[in-house]
């Protein structure tokens, strides 16, 4: 006996929109944006609520932010119901480590009856932005989520970004989901409260973007590097819009949720995820992406791909702007741990190896093997160029 | 001081595609559906890994399963590497109320080294593949998954769609996501272990969308109404392939991911997720959905929007297919139990309750408020209907 039933071809396109803001001020009731966005963003017959979720790290520096968000709410955006409490969750990638923290989170959104047409408000750096998106993401499978990123980082790169994550057992991000958020707002004025290493910490993305695509944006960050190193606002908002703006580009233009398997955004990344969890941290990650930029790029004046003067001119940057360039760590073990790095980065990837090389300032260009003995060779390079530096 | 930099307006559109197969004998050495699937399915460069997932109760009546699998890959795709463990999970809604269950699949996927271009094949009844989706859809941001639905339900409904999910304290698909599968191999012959109660399940969600959609396919139900109860093979090929294909219909033609309001497939079903609940999920989901669209449609007779002879059609053939059109529990605590699941319902859809109710058979209409009290004498109804038909 056989039937023969056609095979039924599912085929569908899913869209999506959010604005990135950059604004000043955002709580501050004579800034219109919050409430233009919420007015504007009408769905009729829904009883809409939003959940308040707040870096620690950050609301410590903001103590009457909770309030202020309250009085904006109840004058300008009179439609939300905002939740009765203001969470608050601990910053840093040790709150993606703690499935209790997610869990809370969950609960959350159960208690106060968050619901697939509210919103969830998350305000903080990457890592919390990563933890709170994943819980918006999958509870009802998706509450609208509204970004405040709150550190330079977050707020050129991730943070208008389309990925959230929580770390499982120690593997970063090992567990997360493609999810716009429904609007992203940066606000200049929070970056005050941000330490030097925080502030010098985000530039190594823009660094990472302009170096693969962007001639012209390395020449603007070289000619303003005292500009940013000095906490310039005016040179620190153009570079953040400019590295956003590429951010954003990247994702639309390509394979925004990474079906394939290219992933040239990852410049500088397989060292500094390594060199992150070798310090537990310590070394934060723009700090870690600037020393895996500075390695990558040894290595590939070392094959002859990159001009030695292009070198120069990055290594010169990164040191004006401030990074260390060399970590102990990297040479522990006989760099047997970097070696191990470059595996789990294969393995994340999907047993192909991509790494993305520069072959000169602006131009990336992706190899499929790297040389461990020249690997080495550029962590040595580096310790020395260290030592010149010091 | 004020810098105005332009929003970014991001806009993208994520493109998903999937087969869904209708087969016998899946994994026989001679059916070449699943190796056609695997050698057209090429992306070059990676190193393919599959972890097999069953449901306890179908391995349970298929025990030279695993080793038929392993026999079919290594006969015939050999470019694929399976795990080597297939894992077994208790199957039923049980299986979404344990986070180990889940946390133990996450950690398969880790150990055995599963990555995004890896594949998890899911073989089970609909909360089986519920779990496994969810599972696959937030470990390493989205593994591909195969689901083989091996239940009536899964094969014309919930495993040809776009949802997966696990609870949350007992709040039912409380987490999860929309994530397309890569491929659906609906198996008749797997049809064959499944016990009365879950044949004739999956016959109501059947029912349910011809019922709102497609006049011509209920009259075909009434037709076979005799083949369907008597398990002939050949009618319940032909049930499930138009069911699957009027849910994937909506699936496309509609709002795939659910961020509007309207979810007119859920005719039916607000009594019978509370049923479910109410019975500690001992009336199964296909039983409970049959009882909740007797429950509507005897609603809409007594509000006048549905014609007395076309509910005397629904409720015969209901019948006739061997289902019980009432469970006590509806009646329990002076109905106030109804009520509360009406509202737990209004608040899954974000505030605003829409409920599908029928005009005449094949055409459904959305109503925003039920009625309490006439709730109450369908409930009534439905006692009494019960003790004529028994």
């Amino acid at each position: 006996m056989s039937f023969s039933m056609q095979t039924i071809q599912q085929q569908f396109k899913v869209e999506y929109n959010y604005a990135v803001f950059f604004t000043q001020h955002l709580f501050d009731p004579a800034n219109t944006l919050l409430k233009d966005f919420f007015n504007q963003y009408t769905e009729q017959g829904f009883q809409k609520k939003a959940l308040v979720i707040v870096d620690e790290g950050f609301a410590n520096f903001h103590p009457s932010l909770s309030s202020d968000i309250r009085t904006y709410f109840s004058q300008s955006v009179p439609q939300i119901q905002l939740a009765s409490e203001t969470i608050i969750v601990p910053g840093g990638e040790a709150c993606k480590n703690d499935p209790v923290l997610f869990e809370s989170l969950v609960n959350a959104v159960d208690v106060h009856g968050i619901d697939r047409h509210s919103f969830i408000i998350a305000i903080g750096g990457g890592a919390v932005l990563d933890l709170v998106g994943y819980a918006a993401a999958v509870s009802h499978r998706g509450i609208k989520l509204i970004r405040v990123p709150t550190t330079v980082l977050a707020q050129n790169d991730s943070g208008v970004g389309v990925k959230n994550s929580i770390n499982f057992k120690g593997k970063k991000n090992f567990l997360g989901t493609f999810a716009p958020p429904v609007a992203v707002f940066n606000d200049l004025t929070f970056l005050r409260t941000l330490d030097d290493r925080d502030w010098r910490g985000g530039l190594a993305e823009a660094i990472k973007v302009a170096l693969i695509k962007d001639t012209a944006f390395f020449e603007w960050i070289e000619s303003h590097v005292d500009a940013l190193a000095g906490r310039d606002e005016e040179a620190m908002a153009y570079l953040i819009h400019r590295c956003a703006e590429m951010h954003t580009d990247h994702i639309a233009g390509g394979d925004p949720f990474e079906f394939g398997s290219s992933r040239p955004l990852d410049f500088g990344h397989w060292a500094a995820h390594k060199l992150e969890y070798l310090t537990d941290f310590q070394v934060r990650h723009g700090e870690a992406v600037a020393i895996g930029i500075a390695l990558d790029c040894v290595y590939a004046a070392k094959i002859g791909k990159l001009p030695e003067a292009d070198l120069t001119r990055i290594l010169d940057v990164l040191t004006k702007l401030g990074f260390d360039l060399y970590h102990p760590k990297l040479a522990e073990n006989d760099k047997i741990n970097l070696r191990n790095g470059l595996q789990e980065f294969r393995e994340h990837l999907g047993g192909r190896l991509t790494i993305m090389l520069l072959e000169k300032i602006g131009k990336g260009v992706e190899v499929h093997e790297l040389d461990a003995d020249i690997i080495a060779q550029s962590v040595d390079y580096l310790e020395g160029s260290k030592l010149i530096h010091a």
